[in-house]
Formats: structure tokens, C-alpha cells, sequence
């Protein structure tokens, strides 16, 4: 089946205690296609960048297999600029500047072609253009997945709290879980969010791994323990796109192949930290894939 | 196998967000034999009391088939005391009071009878009485394990380090490690733990889990997602207890159950934070046991 990201595509300038960067490749967009480009070659991608933006990196996407076609240029601004420095943990990380250059109004054009997309992540944005994303479809996608941030949450919580209402699964991570509902214990947050709404949750613990909830049912994934946590940037995102991406392979929400969704998302993810930015998700065998994934069955895996 | 357990027996009164304690029964040599007792009925308790210390809470010990006959009562002292209140989180928490009282110089005699012990539990304590009471046995027994805290990385890490060299297997926590180690990663701290001698380590992890770790080995096992933590005191040494006490009952420390023993060690610490002290680790069921085991089997379990 077809999947649609749709999203932000950015240049980012990234300070880890291990380096920095100049400006690189970076939006939830870009991490979400790529992971996903390695289990989907039906990838399609909606988002805006600027005159700015190189070719090469457009043609990276399309080697990937992703069709760009709803990668809008706007050849009067400039791409959406982040600039963020990690603290010694890596787990916390403060923004030093934020352009939003072309993305500040941007309302995603959904291709005609893309109409018939089975599969549709709404990447980290504007609640309100989530919102207008989800409703271009004249009919909607059998599996909507939506991320979103804690400052959604501080500035426009009515306007999320809509379009969470819409989506089949909601991807956070624990402490925007617990800013959403106001509840510490995840349990008592996961039974809220799926009140308002949202069949599936997926709530990302960064290193401490993530859970899955539906129902009643709770699966966790852990992370994988590594030596070495380089750049945290998009770990989330890419997970999304590794999750996604095997659903829209499978074609098959069921439970057990939602828990090998998280698997496979958690094991991109665990590619994504070893480099800067996108780099490390550009560059995969598939052999390299399988290899991550039994990791996490010979972590995991035990007999009673 | 019989398993010996060495360790403080003591008064606690603990302030949670929930409520607050007078004095009830804590220790760490209490909450890990009580624990083991529901895996092995050869269970022997050796640490000290003082003349406050409740028959009845000797009795439930005797209940529970825990060997007594090591435990000595001071009638001339009180019983350690330890008075602490933890945080909103429920993950930190300030120690408000120490009495040592009776533990004040204490050194642990092991009777007779107990020598031939083949699984020897050392509970947190002063490392040079850690290593004392290993000193004792004329056999080492087959199996040492040895749980610590951040209190004796600050003010004695070379008895810590010295004692550390000498058993099978330590279990700590993740900022312990840490400490220990000067490592930030997980992975490194513990290569350089099995560095220092054991064969076999515990990362405890608290809401997150516990990692298991021996040669190039690792294993991850999750902490079960509950509503409501209640009182984590005890919870750790909880976990030592089913952790040992499994061992002991099965005469196995193959990896694969090691595995198993970290799922039940964490399974019985999952119960103790549902009420304050051992409250609920003296009153369980087998039935409930295997029934919240279970709930792990299906909470990690998945096929690629």
C-alpha cells in the first residue's frame, strides 16, 4: 500500500557534546520517508522547502525511491532553519533559533495521485495544518498516524486535542504523554489519550524504549543499549518512518504486526543516533537491518 | 540449593504522595528473603535486631519458612532506623533520619549450620562487612551476589571496588553504574563492572526496567506499566530476592535462566510498590505470581 509523509523538511544546525554541524538536512519529513523508504517503495512525500535547498538532496530522496512530486520550491524564501545545541545527557536539548522561513503559512497541496494513499503521517506541525492536511482527502486513509510536540501543547492544546481526535494512532514521548493528560503514571496517560480518540498509541521513551498500547493490550519495546548516543535528532521521527513504513508494506494493522512495527522503528532509530542528522539513515543495506532486528530479539526474547 | 541472605532487618517510616508511615518493618535482608521465600524454601536470614524489634514480624519471617536462627537480637540496643520521604516522581527521594543503632559496628556471624549455603545474598551494607561475611565461609559459596549503593561510592569506593572483585554477580542501579564507572553509557559502565570481576550484573532501571549483562550477553527486561506506584522502598532488593531465590530453587545460573530470574525478580518488585513496606510481598498467592509473570510474557513477547 501507498504511504504519504507529510511534514517539514529543514536544514538543521546541530551541537552535541561529541561535535556540531553546519547546516544539514533535517525535518521530521526527511527522517520519516528515508526510514520508511526501506520498507515501502510506494513513498510519497508532501512538504515545502526553499531556493536554498540543494538538488542533491532531492535526488537522495528519489534514490530512495521517494516521489518528490509533492515536494513543493519555493523559489522566494528559505528553507525552515532549526538551530539546537544537546545537553551532556543527550536526552534534553535547547533551541537556539528557529527560522520558519517558508513554512510559516504553508498549507500542504495534496497531488491528485496521492488521493488514493493508504497510509498517511502527519509529521510534527501546526495542529491546525494537520488538520487541514487530514481534511484534503475526499477518502481518508485506512491508517492516519499523527506526531506531535510539547509545544503544541503549551500554545494550541484545543486545536491538537481536534485533530488527535481524527488519527488512528498518536506517536509522543513520555513527557508530552504526561503533559497532554496531566496524568504522571503512563498507564492512567495511555488510558486518557486513547479516550480521545486515537485506537493506537505509541509513547517513546528515547532510551528507555517505548510502549505500545491498544485496548487493553500493552507492548514494549526496549532500546537498543548503545555504546555511543552521537545525535539524538529525528530518533523519533525515524522511528515513525520505520513504523509506518512496515505497516504500509504489510498492509496489516493487526496487533502482533503492530508490535513488529515498533520493532523495526525502534531498530531505525537505534541506526539514526550513531551519526549526524540523516546521514546514517542514507545509508543502509538491508543486511544491516536484519542484523539490528535480531538484536532486539536476543534482548528481549526469554522462555518461561 | 539453600540460599543465605545477609543484611539489614529495620525500621522504616517513609513519606510517599500518597501517605506516610509510622514505624514499620524495612531492611534490605527483609524484603529479599521475603521475596525468596516464594521460591525456595531453604532460606536463611542472618543480620541483627534490637529489643524493639516485634516478635511478630519474626514470626511472619518464620511463616514464611526464613530461617531465624542467624538473626541476632541486641537486647541492650534499638533496631536500625531509617526515616525517609520521597519526591513527586516517586524515582528520588531525601533520607530525613538514619539511626544505625544495633548495625553500629555490627559484624554478621554465620552459624554453623548455614556454611554449606550455596547461594549467598549480600544485601546493601558497609563493604568491608560485605567482605567480612564472605570471609567467613570455609567454602565460598557457588553463587555470591551483591547489592550496594551510591552512599559507599562516595566514602568507600576502594573496600567497594575490593569486595566487588570477589562475587558472581552485583546488581545496581543506573546512576550507580554510572558513579561506579564515570561512563554515561550503560553499555561501557558495564563492560568495565565485568571488568572489575563479576561475571554476571544487574543495571536496575527502576519504572524503565533491568538490564542483564554477563560476557557479550545482554538481556533486557521490562518494568510491568502500572497505574499507581505506591512506595518504591524496598523495591530493589525485592527484585535481588526472587532474583536469588530463583536461582536457588532451580540450582541453575545458566544465562538463559538468569533471564528467567530477572523476569520473576522483577515480577515480585512489581507487587512490593503496590503498598507500603512488605505489606504485599507477605501476603501473595502463587496463583498471583505466575498470573503477573505472565503479564511480562505477553507485555515483551513478539514474532518477526
Amino acid at each position: 500500500m501507498s504511504l504519504l509523509t507529510v511534514g517539514s523538511v529543514a536544514f538543521d544546525k546541530i551541537e552535541t557534546p561529541f561535535g556540531k554541524t553546519d547546516k544539514i538536512i533535517g525535518g521530521a519529513a526527511s527522517y520519516i520517508a528515508l526510514a520508511a523508504s526501506y520498507f515501502t517503495k510506494k513513498n510519497n512525500l508532501v512538504g515545502i522547502v526553499g531556493n536554498d535547498f540543494p538538488q542533491e538532496m532531492i535526488q537522495v530522496f528519489q534514490d530512495h525511491d521517494i516521489d518528490t512530486k509533492g515536494l513543493e520550491i519555493d523559489a522566494n524564501g528559505k528553507t525552515f532553519f532549526w538551530h539546537g545545541r544537546y545537553h551532556n545527557d543527550m536526552n534534553s536539548r535547547d533551541t537556539l533559533e528557529t527560522q520558519l522561513n517558508v513554512l510559516d503559512g504553508y498549507e500542504p497541496k495534496i497531488p491528485e495521485e496521492y488521493q488514493d494513499c493508504q497510509f498517511l503521517m502527519l509529521g510534527n506541525m501546526v495542529p491546525e495544518v494537520q488538520m487541514a492536511t487530514l481534511e484534503k482527502f475526499t477518502n481518508r486513509p485506512k491508517f492516519v498516524m499523527l506526531d506531535t510536540m510539547n509545544l503544541w501543547m503549551d500554545i494550541a492544546m484545543d486545536a491538537l486535542k481536534a485533530v488527535i481526535a481524527k488519527v488512528d494512532c498518536i506517536t509522543i514521548n513520555d513527557s508530552e504523554a504526561r503533559q497532554l493528560t496531566g496524568e504522571y503514571s503512563l498507564r492512567k496517560a495511555a488510558k486518557t489519550i486513547l479516550g480521545m480518540g486515537p485506537k493506537t498509541l505509541i509513547i517513546k521513551k528515547g532510551e528507555h524504549g517505548a510502549l505500545l498500547f491498544q485496548g487493553d493490550e500493552i507492548f514494549f519495546c526496549p532500546a537498543l543499549p548503545l555504546e555511543e548516543v552521537f545525535d539524538p535528532t529525528g530518533a523519533g521521527d525515524t522511528f515513525a518512518g520505520g513504523f509506518i513504513g512496515h505497516l504500509a508494506q504489510t498492509n496489516d494493522t493487526s496487533f502482533e504486526n503492530l508490535k513488529r512495527a515498533v520493532i523495526y522503528g525502534s531498530a531505525m532509530a537505534s541506526f539514526c543516533v550513531e551519526k549526524f542528522g540523516t546521514v546514517r539513515i542514507q545509508n543502509l543495506s538491508s543486511e544491516e537491518i536484519k542484523s539490528r532486528v535480531q538484536g532486539f530479539v536476543s534482548l528481549a526474547s526469554f522462555a518461561l
